[in-house]
């Protein structure tokens, strides 16, 4: 095995070696067929394979429901932004979002082009530093559905369960998909970018409840209708095949690790570690609030900038790498998604222990 | 060296085999980062340079002027078909479209969706087996662009030269891009889906002249906007990055190889061998007119359906794979883009002697 470092970077992320390794030796020869993964037709029987595997793990992993479609899109999450109101708002239709960070409010802009946006919540004078508990907003009877951003990877807050509202939700889980279990028919759709918990950056998953496939308002363009994917098992056009092939081979990783449940209790277990520490004394000072503390980004600030920056600076010469802090929080950030391994968890808490411990405030 | 077979796939397609061991090292340990590729952040100093990398070759191999941004995207040409008028069109404007086959009809039914469209040529009543000569057809003094496909994959034709217009052209050149020496500046857009001469499927090359930046209409999704991406190189959201690696590598492959005017030498040799043959004597028939006849993709029937399975049949037998035609046009097809090996031409044309010897109609 190579020397490898702990990459604690938000997304594009660590994923497992061994998924890797299989890449690797696939890329040059793809099961015996004398061509490399990427040179193989999308329209093959083993790259058909590939897509059918895929899905299949996916809905036994999530427990994904028969009367939902399961969707290998390109354009990031950022597309769907736009696409998840594009297809399901309207003129005169009202959504109702909540703006928990970045990604929430990106997504607000682009639901305003068409339809009525009522945003419910808003914890930005905060500087997001807290997701909303079901009480403390109110959702309009007349809204098509509830949009919230599951984990907000910037701020480290992550919703610690689902609102168990009347109205269909709608979420970006790009950040934190396959890391807890969760009733998925609860949503009328679910997407998320890659990069994070599924594989690499290049294709999108959206998991989408069969009768929202016809509220696509006519004279949309064809590559943007939920229903043409659908209707195509993602093969429309010529799928992203080389991330679609990752993203099975980490879910076959994923599968073998004892699935979602598995993975959920070593998750809750990584992050324990990180706020035990951090909450061990003042010198650390976590940015969520507890009860909003993601599992996925574990957000934190030292004294001052001068030390955060030698921090990151040690950190990265022992190999614990990517920890500086996104720039609308500063500080540092500790991703830790599924395939994160808990040994680098604990090099990160023994260093954090000796840098307290050297660097005085 | 393992085994490789000659890939005559329309695409996903051959790649240099020194691009994918290239990639197979890279995936597991990037430049000593002790990070795979895929897991490496875009942001990083690393990626960065792949991506400016790839764009500075793309840019002196096909000698774009420097009023013209290039563009990394998802989606797909398929994406670009309603993106090309969604930005460039717009209610009561016209533009001018050439229906040469079908990648050009869907881009006509897109385009319907943004504006007049004015369809100047078709050859889809003889079965698309031409394009037109520029005397064949008129544009619209209103007419916004000119639209065409440079080479139509499935029925093998291929414009020998770009039409001299006054209007700018607007073109798909996804399955013939870096093939041939032309000159960009005739263009207002270029865009080109990288699954075969430029890489893996999941991204899309497009090269556009910076003063229409600013046509796109208010109220056009942020994702949508060519501008959005040109402002941000390409890095608005997260690109996807191993697509993007590829298409890098495969830059660097062909620089290497003497640049587009020597592909292009090699590519005409490759196509005169195989043409050369069907001429030869009545028992191949080519599908396309001799005067529109592709120099990436050379379509071609036998005597009989029972014959053509056979030939692919035995063909694949011996190592040369994907010859069967499109559905739509029947018989066998050859891509032979440019990093199809000339050895695997001529194995091809010594199958074909051998096979019609041994196979009278």
């Amino acid at each position: 095995m190579v020397e490898r470092v702990y990459n604690f970077s938000p997304g594009p992320a660590v994923l497992p070696y061994e998924v890797l390794e299989q890449a690797s030796r696939d890329i040059l020869n793809f099961q015996g067929t004398g061509m490399g993964l990427i040179e193989v037709s999308h329209r093959s029987k083993e790259f058909m394979a590939v897509t059918d595997q895929a899905e299949a793990l996916l809905r036994e992993l999530m427990r994904i429901p028969d009367n939902y479609k399961v969707l290998f899109l390109q354009g990031g999450a950022s597309s769907q932004f736009f696409m998840v109101p594009m297809n399901l708002l309207g003129t005169g239709k009202k959504a109702c979002y909540l703006n928990t960070g970045t990604w929430a409010k990106k997504a607000i802009k682009e639901a305003k082009l068409f339809g009525e946006v009522e945003v419910a919540y808003s914890s930005e004078e905060q500087n997001f530093v807290r997701v909303p508990q079901a009480s403390e907003y109110q959702i309009s009877d007349d809204a098509e559905y509830l949009y919230l951003v599951s984990n907000n990877t910037i701020y480290g807050t992550q919703f610690p369960e689902f609102p168990k509202a009347d109205k269909m939700l709608v979420c970006d889980m790009s950040s934190d998909i396959l890391s807890r279990t969760f009733d998925v028919s609860q949503f009328g759709l679910i997407f998320a970018g890659a990069q994070k918990n599924l594989g690499p950056a290049g294709v999108t998953i959206v998991v989408i409840r069969e009768d929202l496939l016809d509220r696509t308002p006519p004279n949309t363009p064809t590559m943007l209708s939920y229903k043409t994917h659908a209707d195509k098992g993602s093969m429309f056009n010529t799928p992203p095949c080389f991330a679609v092939y990752i993203v099975g081979e980490v879910l076959k990783w994923l599968k073998k690790t004892g699935g979602v449940e598995a993975i959920e209790k070593i998750n809750r277990e990584k992050a324990a570690l990180l706020y035990a520490k951090i909450d061990e004394s003042a010198y650390y000072r976590g940015h969520a609030e507890v009860a909003s503390r993601s599992l996925m980004n574990v957000t934190f600030n030292l004294p001052t900038k001068e030390l955060e920056a030698k921090f990151v600076a040690e950190a990265t010469a022992i190999g614990l790498n990517g920890l500086k802090g996104h720039r609308s929080v500063g500080g540092c950030r500790a991703s830790i998604y599924n395939a994160f391994p808990r040994d680098g968890v604990v090099k990160l808490v023994d260093f954090m222990r000796k840098f307290e411990k050297n660097n005085p405030a």
